[in-house]
């Protein structure tokens, strides 16, 4: 296990060269693991030091003097019995209780999956993709956009399973055509049976978050308490800016903190619209938002499992639409990423394209968005692949090509060496006359099959070869990848009497009514 | 000037929204310079310092022991008188020539072009593109794939003109329709007219350089001594790797050294092929390469403008096919860097792709190879925009979808700024209640014409209105953009007195039978 690239190139595709032929035993076969990254790159500032403690002091003073409106009574009271005055729905907190939580929430965070070698860490310093998450709709070359289905849902996870470098399961597509009462059984079901990676949980009330924690417990054969030891399951907890914490959200914070799973943090603040217009507005309510949402889960939980995060974009100021992979929203991850830093979180940031279709424009949001997100450090990168229409789609294609940049990136964490070997003065370049070739120096004999990442998607014929066969650019052949994933029906994550355990308990559940989502 | 942004968007496709109406006015308009860029981004190294000196060692011990083939006698005289040892048609260059000549090469070279606000710094810190260059080829989706011709040429330099963020004139593309011996004529006279930016002269043998120095000179109503003052021009040096330097390339850097123009050395050093398959060994061989260049035009001249230079990617192993922006690129990209600074030079990188059309593998090749350009501290990008099937041809299409991301890099050159007008608890912030909207606040209505970049592609339109608009991707639209820059006809840099002179130049030289190519 742990190769992730070149496993979905349909068979018949790999172009046979020169060293495909008698020399091919000769080097050893390639092996990565992408599994568990840390991140290599440098981070970058948007601002100064002073800037970034002056945003920190103002979403302080936003928190303590402007206040949160707080929809859930019972959050309502957790902040008060926290020392937070409470005006109506209001809720007013001081900085001595933000810093408290700031110090009681951990720093780093084991996350457990159905497969060891799948679980993961998250602190300031480690790397996680998610695919494209949230969507209503779905779409392919061969079928065309469609509301999201059960179909869909399973499909996109065996295409996000496939590849290492998406770490967790995001909330991918919809399935619209499953009940809303029945749909969290349906989704966590098809996450522990067609994956073995970390699990996501919609907090959609308290009804479905303990339905989804009890199949989780019981398929992975834990405990109540080795269950509520780590976290086993994410939700993401997003705030209704400006300065709005609604009652499935709270819920969800609550919840979650209580059994010790994970929330991430996300306040959504679109620059122009419900935000400030200016990076340095929009970071700043985002953070206190943050701020106030992190302060609630170590209320309820001292120690609980949550990750900062942002997700800022801009507006087109023309219409009104987000846009997605542009210099404000880089600027806007760089800026989140020296607040995440002053908290000592791991933290979550986005990647994502406004595109309607999978093209140059997706690719080039997309891969410029994933560098903010890289640049500032960010621990979990979701968004990172698949995603179209600001997340109103995600494309089967999509996810395929953006796995290949992700690839990459996984590449990148991995390191070059420099050694005597690698140099090569001896055993390379002693070996070659002027104007030669290195195609047969011992060196190259014995890294040809190794050295270089091979593509999943990218094709390198000439203009001549390409177009005998086909011309198709990268969209289209991204088709008969995910279509050779898919028809592969991979099932990592069963257990076949712990399955029937699951079926039982959902058919039992859904026999007395399921649990409808709350708001 | 100096708004780059939306100026090739053909009339009619700006969307009207609600900052389109009666408040147009209140807000002023948006005004970015691109001319002159300074990189933001933090570097990031691709090897321990010790492995770097390691590597810069390997080099010395190259050009001292295994030595480098030089074919033209002249320079290897220059060598000779310079200390190195000269055995046959190979020259063994010692340290402390190599030294010598780093010291006394500048640090910042100060390019001049045909307009003092296009003139550009090249040192280390400086941020300087090109567009895709040396294409035998160009192709758009109206006339599809085609030799390269003369209107080609001139098209190429309409757009390329038209974007500031190309700071440097490339040789984009070749006029095949133009006979060799009088095609440094054609495309002088071309950059000259069509455009006010620093312009490019290809070592084909001194006859031809020496024609084209003397037209620049000229037109810019220079004299001899302004002339060599100063690079008012700029050449490529290709090594032939390995370790070879052939005639019309010493001859090159000879007489661009003489006359104080510019020379960018490059090794172009494909991992695998015409180098080891390690990044550390390209590099090493790369570096090599490029000090020995470097110390030719020192000897010719100390102090003489050059800069070092790198471009090295890996093959496909399986086909020996060149890739571009894969990990190996994006690393080799790092390595010379850390070569790069140890020299001090100002230094030229690339990126490019190996995709056959302007699609999701061309963006993201391209993008990665910019990126890696970038974290690098690259003070020139070449092959930043419009290149396909590794630089067999330029696209239309793809050099206007590359802008776009080019000038997005452009956009965080300037930064953000974080002072309390832009934090905005007072005029934005505290004017907003919880889940209310920013799009009426003093700073959204003071600053919504200005705060965020506009872009010349990529398209924020919803589904469905971009489905009743024709469904067109970014590359179709990116036709309509081009057509429009082509269709406006701008010469920036038409003197017409001076272009008399240069015409009957042209007609006197080309009389007495032109300059053919040597080599």
């Amino acid at each position: 296990m742990g190769k992730a690239e070149g496993e979905g190139r349909p068979s018949g595709r790999r172009r046979r060269g020169r060293a495909g032929g008698d020399a091919a035993n000769a080097s050893p076969k390639r092996h990565t693991n992408y599994r568990q990254l840390r991140t290599p790159f440098p981070t970058m500032n948007a601002f100064s030091e002073d800037e970034a403690h002056n945003i920190h002091d103002a979403a302080l003073q936003i928190l303590q003097d402007m206040g949160l409106r707080v929809l859930l009574p019972e959050a309502r009271q957790i902040f008060a019995k926290g020392g937070a005055r409470v005006d109506d729905d209001m809720v007013f907190i001081g900085r001595d209780m933000v810093e408290a939580a700031l110090d009681s929430a951990p720093k780093s965070i084991q996350c457990r999956a159905g497969a060891r070698d799948r679980d993961i860490e998250l602190a300031l310093g480690t790397l996680a993709f998610q695919a494209g998450a949230g969507a209503p709709h779905a779409t392919d070359l061969e079928r065309g956009r469609r509301p999201g289905s059960a179909s869909d849902y399973i499909e996109y996870l065996q295409l996000t399973q496939h590849y290492d470098v998406f770490h967790m399961i995001s909330p991918q597509v919809e399935p619209q055509d499953v009940p809303t009462h029945l749909r969290h059984y349906f989704t966590t079901e098809a996450q522990l049976i067609w994956s073995d990676k970390f699990p996501f949980t919609f907090s959609r009330g308290t009804p479905q978050v303990m339905d989804c924690f009890e199949m989780i417990r019981d398929y992975r054969g834990l405990s109540d308490d080795a269950f509520q030891a780590a976290p086993h399951t994410y939700t993401i907890i997003n705030t209704n800016s400006p300065r709005t914490l609604d009652i499935p959200m709270a819920r969800g914070v609550i919840d979650f903190a209580r059994l010790g799973q994970l929330s991430i943090v996300t306040p959504f603040t679109l620059m122009g619209a419900m935000a400030p217009i200016t990076v340095a507005g929009a970071v700043t309510l985002s953070h206190a938002e943050a701020l106030a949402t992190i302060t609630l889960s170590q209320l309820v939980r001292a120690g609980a499992p949550i990750c900062y995060g942002t997700f800022t974009s801009n507006v087109d100021m023309k219409s009104g639409a987000p846009a997605f992979g542009t210099p404000a929203h880089f600027q806007a991850s760089l800026a989140a990423g020296q607040m995440a830093r002053l908290t000592g979180l791991p933290w979550r940031c986005a990647a994502g394209s406004a595109s309607n279709s999978n093209d140059v424009q997706a690719a080039n949001e997309n891969q410029m968005g994933l560098w903010g997100c890289l640049m500032a450090g960010s621990t979990v990168i979701i968004h990172a692949a698949g995603w179209l229409e600001g997340g109103l789609t995600v494309s089967y294609e999509k996810l395929i090509t953006d796995a290949e940049v992700l690839n990459m990136v996984a590449e990148l964490c991995a390191g070059a060496k420099a050694g005597p070997d690698e140099i090569g003065l001896s055993g390379a370049i002693n070996e070659v006359e002027p104007q030669g070739h290195f195609f047969a120096t011992s060196q190259t004999m014995a890294r040809y099959n190794t050295e270089f990442y091979e593509p999943i998607v990218h094709d390198y014929a000439n203009f001549g070869t390409w177009t005998e066969r086909g011309a198709q650019d990268a969209n289209q052949r991204a088709t008969a990848v995910w279509k050779g994933i898919v028809a592969d029906q991979k099932q990592p994550g069963l257990d076949m009497e712990r399955w029937g355990d699951l079926k039982a308990f959902v058919a039992k559940r859904t026999k007395d009514g399921g649990a409808p989502p709350e708001s």
